[in-house]
């Protein structure tokens, strides 16, 4: 199995001998380089709802590798019988409650719930099993970002411009990312592509972590506003737009970062071809459509001084969602581990979950 | 003369006995309210540059006010004759050449200009004069923005709201603003006016500026980040885009901003009427259309650590545009201290400067 690409920035680890995690604090980038070692319940949800770590798939991850790492610290402390149950399958109703919009939250921590609803043995046993199930959906995304990658630089020419918003990269992922996985296999493969990344306003992902992990990767990326996309597409337009997903709807409507939204009708009125790039476990085919997908609205204070400094007055309202939702019909083609599907979404996400649930 | 609203918040005066101008350093808005007194050549260049003076019309009236002021203090200082005036020429020379895109600098300087060539008296009479020329400069500005509220605030219901970028307000006039004076008039009137301000990276004017000025004149204001915008008008849309701009050319292309074309587009696909607000001397007709507007860039620092902290990596390579253009083809309506322009704006625009040239 070629697991190139497993968290190839240290986004996520075991620490601890599998009874902690590590990650690489993200509220701290591009100015330092900090990994935090995450050893209590509070400590994974503190990072998860401040953003240390981010990214639909990698707070899944996380989430999932966090309650698996504390469930088999309790074990090995001695906890067990229907404790040990209840503990754990609380962290995990607490965890999936930390962030509403992403899915994979949700989906990451479920997988764990099944291990426990499945599994009779002891605390020592579940600890074990719990820890491997996460292990496994770490390695499964770093897969799912491979295939995504292969699947999308079938798009993109030798010298292509990519446009992106906020981070769907590694340090969204356990992998090489969603929207960002073509762009390193094509840079693998030699492409000399160049990357035009929006800095995404209010927490400046784009720049502060996209930038970052694209000039490690040697991958040429140029930082612009989020207002400066428009003009963009006007005067020197990228040749697509590659963005990532917080949740896919069943009919093809996506929830993404705020300003994604904006960003596909501009791409629609350039005639720019405009792709989610997502696995498969962003799809939620229980939520029928964007209007039913619920946002997350952010403290005002990361517009008002989101930098340390006032950069509004201090009590002036402010309307922050953190994410929008595009609706299918600006959305060019969803690329998942198993391809590109194309409109109709309603059928073609829908045969896609079928085919993979088989 | 009904000056109502001559630079109500101090944005620009004359000091020192008319031999130097205060203006408020608008780059320490929201958190100081610092008043600096321009008492040389550099210091204006440097105000106007560092855009502690800034929106095109405030900086044709400090461009004019500062030459105006320093030739008086040079005559009362005894320097006379042609060192006189060659000196106040290079003056002219130096600040209209400090921002490219806005034509109202070139313009006010202008003004002095003709002065200097029209009037053949001796450096006393002529430092008088100049300062005489730089205060109707002032004056007709304020007035000009009266008008253009007047005209604009036909446009407005009762509860109306407004969404604007970047800030052309008051602080960019030397009046009650250009895109806002419509919300000034109509607040005047008791109209229960709502503005969504875009803060307007990179450099913030709109929540740290329009959001000041408006929360003072207690308007109601609510403050997003740029990439908000398209899901403002997609769930709770407002009713009308009003914008100013630094420069109109011919054919009714309009320079403002960045940012603001990308608004337009989003405008146009919601349906929600797109105004530009601008007094007659942003129109310039020597410009045949957007495409021969000379667009300044921004240093990328601006974008990289523009709040005192690095927000990218330090050497990461940035595109700051500091303007765009938007097509005449998305302007619902040019609104100026004549009245409402619409399309075909190579025709009302021409009409317009040919009426106000008789």
């Amino acid at each position: 199995m070629d697991l190139y690409g497993v968290a190839p920035f240290g986004q996520v680890r075991w620490a601890c001998d599998e009874t902690a995690v590590a990650i690489l604090d993200q509220t701290r980038l591009p100015n330092e380089v900090v990994e935090l070692t995450l050893e209590s319940i509070d400590s994974v949800e503190e990072a998860i709802k401040s953003l240390r770590v981010r990214g639909a798939p990698l707070i899944g991850i996380t989430g999932a590798m966090g309650i698996a790492a504390l469930a088999n610290r309790a074990a090995r402390e001695g906890l067990a019988g229907s404790r040990f149950r209840e503990l754990v399958v609380g962290w995990a109703d607490r965890l999936a409650a930390a962030r509403p919009t992403a899915v994979n939250l949700a989906w990451g921590i479920n997988r764990l719930r099944r291990v426990l609803e499945t599994n009779p043995g002891g605390s020592a046993e579940l600890g074990r099993a719990l820890v491997e199930e996460a292990n496994r959906v770490l390695l499964e995304d770093a897969q799912m970002c491979r295939a995504i990658g292969e699947h999308g630089v079938e798009l993109l020419g030798p010298r292509d411009s990519v446009l992106t918003h906020c981070n769907a990269g590694s340090l969204a992922t356990g992998g090489i990312g969603t929207a960002l996985a073509p762009v390193y296999v094509g840079h693998e493969r030699g492409l000399e592509l160049h990357v035009y990344a929006d800095e995404t306003r209010p927490l400046l992902q784009g720049s502060r972590i996209t930038a970052w992990e694209l000039q490690r990767a040697n991958v040429n990326v140029t930082v612009l506003t989020d207002a400066m996309a428009g003009a963009l597409m006007s005067s020197d337009p990228p040749n697509v737009v590659f963005v990532g997903s917080d949740r896919i709807a069943a009919n093809g409507d996506v929830a993404n970062k705020i300003g994604t939204y904006g960003l596909a009708v501009l791409a629609r009125y350039h005639g720019i071809p405009f792709y989610v790039l997502a696995p498969t476990s962003t799809i939620d085919t229980d939520t029928p459509d964007g209007g039913h997908i619920p946002i997350e609205f952010r403290n005002a204070d990361e517009v008002r001084c989101g930098f340390g400094k006032s950069t509004a007055p201090p009590d002036i309202p402010v309307w922050a969602p953190a994410f929008d939702v595009t609706p299918a019909d600006l959305i060019t083609g969803i690329i998942t581990e198993h391809g590109i599907c194309v409109p109709p979404y309603s059928e073609s996400l829908s045969h896609l979950i079928r085919s993979t649930d088989e």
